[in-house]
C-alpha cells in the first residue's frame, strides 16, 4: 500500500533537507573546520533522521494499521511495525 | 485494558532483573570499582531497558491495536503508540 | 583510580533515585495501570540512565583523561572511553 | 586543529556512502516501495550516522585530547567532548 500524495510530498521534502545536511557535513570535512563543529552538524543529521523515522512510523500506523480493510492486512502491518521497533530498540 | 496474566508475569520478571542490575551498579560505585566497569554495567542496564520497552510496545500493538473491539479503542491505542514513538525518537 | 568522595555521593544518589523509578515501574505493572502510563515511566527511567551515563563519562574524562599523571594512564583512559563510545553508538 | 590526511579521506568516504544511502531512501519514496522497506533503509542510515559519530569522537580523543601539546588545548578538547556526550545522551 502506498502513502498518500500529501504525505509523500512531505516525506520527500524531509529527505531532501537531510541530503542537504549531509552535504554540509561533507563540506565541513573538506574545509577542515573543527572537530566539534563537524560533530554538531552530524548530531543535527541524527536528529533529523529520528524525526523522519517517527513520521514514517506514524504514517505506517495511520495507513496500514488503522487503515487496514481486513484482519490479514492489519496482522501484516503489526508484524512490520514490531520488526521496526525491535530494530530501533535492540 | 490490562495485560494478560502470562505477559504480566514475564514483564515483572524483566523489571525485577533490572532492579537487580541497578543494585549491581550501586554496589560497584560503593566498592569504587573502576569507571570503565561501572560504565559497562550501566550500558547493560540501558540494553535491558530497551528490551523492556520493545516488549511493552509489542504487547501494546497486540492487545490494544490488534485486540481492539471497536474503532474508538483502536484510535486511542494508535494515539498512545504515536506518543511513545515520538518520545523515543525526539 | 577511584572517583572523588563528592562525585561518589552524587552518583550514588542518582543510582538510588533510579532504583526508586524501577520500583515505580514494578508497582505500575502489579497494579495493572494502563500500558501507555507504564511506557511513560519506562521512558523516564531511560532518560535517567542516559543522564547517569553522561555524568560517568564526564567524570571519566575529568579524572582519568585530564587527571592522568603519565602518558600510559592517559592512553589507557582514552582506550576505555573509546570502548564506551562504540558500545553506545554501535 | 585539523584531522590527519588519512583520517580525512576515510571520513569523507563514509560521508559519501551516507549521501548514497540517503539517495536510496529518496528513490524508495519516489517509487512508492512499501513502508517497511523504507523504514529499513532509514534504519541503516541511522546505523551509519552512529558509526560516523563514533569515528569522529575517536579521532577527537586521539588528536585533540591525547595529541594536545599543552594543558589549555587539552582542557578545551575535553570541554568539547563533554558537550558532544551531553548532546547524545540528553
Amino acid at each position: 500500500m502506498s502513502h498518500t500524495i500529501e504525505n509523500k510530498t512531505k516525506l520527500l521534502a524531509r529527505v531532501r533537507r537531510l541530503k542537504g545536511q549531509m552535504e554540509a557535513v561533507e563540506r565541513a570535512l573538506e574545509q577542515e573546520v573543527g572537530c566539534a563543529d563537524v560533530l554538531q552538524l552530524v548530531a543535527s543529521v541524527r536528529g533529523a533522521i529520528n524525526g523522519l523515522t517517527a513520521e514514517l512510523i506514524e504514517d505506517h500506523i495511520e495507513h496500514h494499521l488503522l487503515g487496514a480493510t481486513n484482519e490479514a492486512d492489519r496482522r501484516l502491518a503489526a508484524n512490520e511495525l514490531e520488526t521496526v521497533v525491535r530494530t530501533y530498540l535492540k
